[in-house]
């Protein structure tokens, strides 16, 4: 089960990508192919059952054109070497405009240096534009900030957090 | 109709209000009590028919758990004085942890420095606590991070922006 349309990978990205990869939605099945471990790499995951992840998948396509989780998977392996999500929020501002939120980057350290960090922003930005949102976001830390400059990204602000 | 329940209107906020104010979900029928010219002292809002709006609204109804927009509104005239919503994102991380997103926080002009923007904060942290959020995060300029401190929150990076 894919999460979304074959219609929102990004024709571009998809052909700008090395032979050995493949650009494409997550699906259930991910779970045996390494996507938790890649998102190890950015944070903590913890225990995360295969029913868990499978409820979390159908959760995220029951939500149409709002949850859009893309990975790169390398054909030899099978398994998921980057990952990115795109949130898909409706506000009532800009004439019930849509925004992009751009969530959870994260490349397979034996992936680093490859540009596809690079791919997946690209392809979440065709995302964006094709569910016609009038903006993409995100939040970063200072220390990526040139990495999304190259992306095409400009620091607006501050991201500000709670914890509870 | 309110987007969510009322169990999601933090008593201690509620209570804390002058007298003069209620706190509340949106309601459809806020489009007749002043919600849209609230937002535009915040940004663009442009022209949105009542069918619009109210459409935005049940959309908004039918996403239980994940879209809360509230207001406080003046008792003596009806209209909406302050707004905010609170999206719940669902992530992989964290063990499938939610997120709450501060968005769109506008007080009317006639109604500033009465704290009612703080108000609206610790009203939306109360339903991301509710909600099992691990932490509530906003974007916002430089100019407003002192007021954000003061709401409790901690300048954690930097919000990138893409215009489409």
């Amino acid at each position: 089960m894919s999460l979304f349309p074959e219609s929102f990978i990004s024709p571009e990205v998809a052909t700008q990508l090395a032979p050995e990869y493949i650009l494409r939605s997550l699906k259930a099945s991910d779970y045996h192919h390494n996507v938790l471990n890649v998102l190890k790499d950015l944070t903590t995951v913890g225990d995360i059952s295969e029913a868990k992840f499978i409820e979390q998948c159908e959760f995220m396509h029951s939500r149409q054109g709002e949850y859009f989780m893309i990975v790169i998977e390398k054909i030899s392996t099978g398994n998921v070497v980057a990952v990115g999500t795109l949130l898909v929020e409706r506000k009532f501002i800009h004439e019930c405009g849509l925004v992009g939120h751009i969530e959870d980057i994260a490349v397979a350290k034996s992936e680093q240096g490859k540009s596809l960090g690079k791919k997946i922003i690209a392809a979440l930005d065709f995302i964006g534009q094709k569910s016609g949102c009038y903006k993409n976001i995100l939040d970063c830390s200072p220390y990526n900030e040139q990495f999304y400059v190259k992306c095409g990204y400009s620091n607006v602000g501050f991201e500000m957090t709670k914890r509870f």
